[in-house]
């Protein structure tokens, strides 16, 4: 039995979903936003989304979370490479995601939209570290056609729902979409919006936005 | 042949050092700073430290490389558990010091020595997002003797090396040992210390640390 605690706006909540999917494991959706009360930290350490519950073991942390699903469903399709050394270009796409892009531009959101100022020093610290990011990513991703080789792995779950996140973030904190500069993304992009079940994630996640972004605006009236 | 390329200042550094030294593997030292130049961004394609080199092989971001570590030398003492979910403690505990610890505090310190202002809503941003960290720690470490268990991890190696510098960093950027919140960590340090090659790598960082502040006190004459 698993369940899936969170909110399909979130772009990690997203990644696990595109895993579940493509390992074609039944799940069911538990509405839950990030908290810090007592009850929910006691499954989710951090007080965050997404939170998976499987067998009534809830785990946390994304990337830790996926890499467990792929051990304990191992009949399924792996999203691990059988390779030492592929696994480690996986794990290193992860990190640059995971780290070095999505984490700096996330600091950077919260921050504007808590203190509702602009720090330019700070936007530019962001977008130095990000550039660089995509930079890397530049010379490790493969898209061939999927984005750590010939496999689909975690890598494509995290590029595939935090990439296009991460542009849309970029363009509106730091008025430039930073992830034009990856060669090939469109491409690959266009390629696994052919599959539906992920598509949806997309569509879903932009509907549920405008949903929030519409709360907003009448809550501010 | 394994050669770690980088400076025994970085936390990261001493993080591959110490995984090695339990392992029991021979390396040799490279020195090399972070660095933009082609030749180094070849091996390390964000262009930091370290860079792990394995019999020609060049590995970048530190745990995806201490996983390529422990599953490519599996006959050495091991550095992940044999169980699923225990080893998603160790990465969830890695997670926490890596994105929600480290990651901040890196950008804070980099954002005020580069443009030597101190604003404080980033501060406090920080300082919110590490504490919740360390009450996330809190929840999910064991001390038994070890951060993940009764065995050693890869969760020790980032424990023991990256803790202590966010406690130094933290007392100097936002005035706070935020560390002393980690409820057991002062006894599994010591206990750690006890190992002659594991508190080298802590004198070490202390020394180099140390030699740099002169050098850039001399420099600002």
């Amino acid at each position: 039995m698993i369940r899936l605690h969170g909110f399909p706006i979130s772009n990690y909540y997203n990644r696990i979903q595109m895993a579940l999917r493509i390992k074609g494991l039944a799940y069911e959706e538990v509405r839950a936003a990030p908290s810090r009360d007592a009850d929910y930290l006691a499954i989710n350490p951090l007080g965050v989304i997404p939170t998976l519950e499987i067998d009534g073991v809830f785990l946390a942390e994304t990337h830790p979370t996926l890499e467990y699903l792929d051990e304990v469903y191992g009949e399924t399709t792996r999203l691990m490479p059988q390779n030492a050394l592929e696994r480690h270009r996986v794990r290193q796409i992860v990190n640059y995601i995971d780290i070095h892009i999505d984490k700096p531009l996330r600091l950077l959101r919260d921050f504007q939209s808590k203190y509702l100022v602009d720090i330019e020093p700070f936007k530019e610290l962001v977008r130095l570290e990000t550039v660089r990011a995509i930079d890397g990513l530049n010379r490790i991703v493969k898209f061939s056609p999927y984005i750590a080789g010939n496999e689909i792995s975690l890598a494509d779950c995290a590029a595939y729902t935090t990439l296009p996140w991460f542009a849309e973030l970029a363009l509106r904190y730091l008025g430039d979409n930073l992830l034009a500069a990856l060669k090939g993304f469109d491409e690959y992009k266009n390629f696994l919006d052919q599959n539906p079940d992920f598509l949806a994630l997309h569509t879903n996640a932009l509907k549920q936005m405008r949903v929030m972004e519409r709360a907003k605006r009448l809550a501010a009236r």
